[in-house]
């Protein structure tokens, strides 16, 4: 059975996995994200990749990369946080390893995860929604796939989810992003634990204290011991995917919507708010079929592992 | 050469042609639309279709009507203003008409005639708005129409474009029709007539004198000679069409979008500012191919000649 | 007991009437609203004038105009609806009209008349909305008239309620009085009609049977009958009045809301939606008193006695 | 000549001072704001008051505190980041300190100060907006502070700026202050800044280089000095407050918006995309005067001034 490597190259981490077909890791590496200069990004790439190479000369490679790659799968246009832009990565890639190697945007290595081996298995048309720093994408359309005609689909962070609202880094205003991410979910739990302290008691237990010092993880686990704070950060969380889901789901009536990334964690206290804003916002619901809404289920390694199954060709 | 025999059933008219492989239209046949009853308009269709099938006997029908069609092609669920609902239209179509029939949404033939012949042709992924009463779409990915999985893709006309905007018939606010449709340009219209009736002169020579005469033909004629208020109407829905076609293009990342419907007259007055306000709201503009804009060449037609190749099969 | 002359110089009919200082309609008179020029209009407020100056001639003349009048009570700005534009209204009928004459704004005239006379009396800071083809406000504060510093207060029709909504005849978009109007009433009810016309059969069974056909006075006695849409058509005027006094309250904390216009007929079916939506979008409602809501109890006398109370100095 | 005594009770500071009748500080103290209990900030505001009262025993005292005070000019109802709620503080104070004493909302003060002494005198009608963590509101009208029925007018911050926009603390969707505040500003700049680094190269080289590291006075300094991401994060927030101030001009025609707290500090940086910002929102504005934009001249002594003088009575 073969077996072929996945990177998954994120802000801060570098995770290289050599994959089974069945999306089992056989092995795997991790190395921190320079941040320095591409030719630094480029040398830890290598270096996760190599051992796992020499292991199986005859995998080929993915990297999944958190900015636009091009059609061709080899160059990366540009990652709004780390120093790679308008560089053939293939390329610089293919001057130190062998054999087939391709650069594919990670939401949509994580897309393809879920749909072979996760959350989406069995569907033919999924959208997948990567809530992190910012709000990823990925597309499974006719069961492929869908990275549009210049390589760039699925950025629905930079869809407009309130016209006229809040400045993205973008240029633009009222980005979903900016509304439903992980970073709008910290800024909203820290807005309402200065305004009211005592509903976000056990929120700021978990932290240094400070309103300031409330982190993402700590929303998720106070809202699963029931935090008002925290839960009513989720639902407004939840109140804006789902209003942005609606909207894709008119124009793209999927199977089934995955939502990534770590606040997939927070399971129910995510998901209920989802279904509910998605059921409020949603046109035409007595005549239609109402898409499903799930969290991912492969975590940290569905980059990896899509990245894996993609290098297969 | 084969002819198959495409139908568009529109809100006040039904037109039937047997169209060759190429798109020429061999024969055609229109009659008013009844909106009595499911029974008349059923016959209606018999009417148009019968004769056109004696003719080539061999020919497959498909019948474009304007509301959700299940994913069956047979089933229709729901058209906001016609009297079919919940009603299996293949099937009673077949209690007269012998051969392979289909039911199809009237936007989705209207991009495959379009893809196939007209303004959309060469191309692999494919956006098309129809700009009329409402605003519909149909999709295009991979050189395929996409139907969605429930056979309702593309309802473009129901994306939210301004949250917690105006109400629009489905119940939600802030729909994208109903700022962008030909409806939304004749209120523009009609509230700028009003507040400076002498930039609408020109405009209110062309119906009856008054506000309320305004109709979407005379704005097209008047901003194709200029008239202040008709081309500020133009701009107005322009800003409006660019805006969500900038988060499509985030989305789907197609190569082109076609705008169809009686607006497209309107040729420059339409696409300019469509194209001004696509550039000033598409996310990374530096970083990405700014997809075209185009109006439809296929006109009135566009749909029963996209349902002729759609009954192709 | 002295009487003065107020006149309410509307888009359709002009009212002058001599009043008592308790408010009471000693005589009155009532003449078609000439839409030629201001020459013509001007003739016909002395044609109204005339008669009851001669029955009082030490009377007082106050005209309402619905428009901007100038910091002087003399000029006219401009009125969206008349020919009268940087025109000394006073001037022009002091060629003809002996004694005082002031010209004040029609929604001015109206919060005042209340304020003496109706729903507002016996409070000390009220602001008067004036709902008819577009929306109007009048403001007392500590007792007085608030005319603002250029004589143009509480043009609350054009504060902006959705950031980038619908353009206004005033070249803004988003303009209050867009949503919550006469003409948005009607608006609503006709896009709610054409899409479920079962819902509407009351409404549509009091004009022609048209959907263009529904007017205003339609909608209020559908609504009062229960009519489903003529109902939620009320609500959805209510929920957008409600969220720009909430905007009111939280700037100007006044004793009342006044609501005026033909949709005061509504009673109910207005104001509990705008107590609804005012008490949803009202901030730190629980640490505040709510200010109370109430419908005009002039009717269409509140310009013409406000007038005449104003002409009193 | 007489002096009287103001108090500024700030989140962190409370400063109080003996002040002459023309607006000069004779005498003042400050000490920290104590956040542990409402007998602990009572207890600070005897200290600093008692010495200047011992020195002018006469001397009437006014109390400016940053939360809602009632009709009485006694009772404080809250404060959203100190510990009083629901108390009469004239009371509580009234049991050591003699003679007259008022409480009045923070912003009213400064208000009034710069009405007396500072950037707005002369005027007759004023609109203050002191642009701190939130953004406070106090209003002059015909030449005397309004305090509204309830004695909480001018609660600007929480106007709605954007229907169904970011959460604020107070529970509500779109507050004015979630978009023009210090705050905003900041988390603008740091939006950019984490976008665009080297935009933001003299913005962080102020901090301590990161971008979490930077704060309010770094953006003013690099604003000054024409730092690019600095110079934006303030032409955003003149956006959004030259869009809410062209809502109150419409509704209150004043002569002058005076804006305050550390953001004056910016002057033209600040001033012209606001007064961009309120040129392009205001209606009708070639049909009248275009209100004055100023900053306020008296800085942080503002509160205590106006305070001084609000305690002549």
């Amino acid at each position: 059975m073969t077996q072929h490597i996945g990177v998954d190259l994120g802000g801060t981490k570098i995770a290289a996995g050599l994959v089974s077909e069945s999306g089992e890791v056989i092995a795997s590496l991790k190395v921190d994200t320079p941040r320095t200069s591409a030719a630094d990004v480029i040398a830890a790439l290598v270096k996760v990749i190599s051992p796992l190479k020499a292991q199986v000369p005859s995998a080929n490679v993915c990297v999944a990369i958190p900015g636009f790659v091009a059609k061709d799968n080899a160059e990366v246009l540009i990652t709004p946080n780390l120093p790679l832009r308008n560089i053939n990565l293939r390329h610089e890639l293919a001057r130190t390893i062998d054999g087939n190697i391709i650069i594919e945007n990670d939401a949509n290595a994580a897309a393809w995860g879920e749909y072979l081996f996760g959350a989406a298995q069995g569907y033919e048309n999924v959208v997948m929604l990567t809530v992190g720093t910012g709000l990823g994408g990925g597309i499974i359309i006719h069961s492929k796939l869908y990275r549009g005609s210049f390589g760039i689909a699925a950025e629905v962070g930079h869809m407009t989810i309130s016209s006229d609202g809040l400045l993205c880094g973008c240029g633009l205003h009222g980005c979903w992003e900016q509304y439903a991410s992980g970073s709008a979910l910290v800024r909203t739990a820290r807005e309402l634990a200065g305004a009211t302290p005592e509903a976000a008691a056990v929120l700021l237990s978990l932290g240094d204290g400070s309103v300031e010092g409330i982190q993402g993880q700590h929303i998720t686990k106070a809202a699963l011991i029931g935090c008002d704070v925290a839960v009513r950060s989720y639902q407004e969380l939840g109140k804006w995917l789902g209003q942005g889901i609606a909207n894709l789901a008119a124009l793209l009536d999927p199977d089934v919507f995955v939502l990534g990334g770590g606040v997939a964690d927070a399971g129910d206290a995510l998901l209920e708010p989802v279904i509910d804003s998605l059921s409020s916002h949603l046109t035409a619901k007595n005549f239609r079929s109402v898409p499903e809404v799930r969290v991912a289920t492969l975590g940290n390694d569905a980059g990896m592992v899509g990245a894996s199954a993609l290098a297969r060709g």
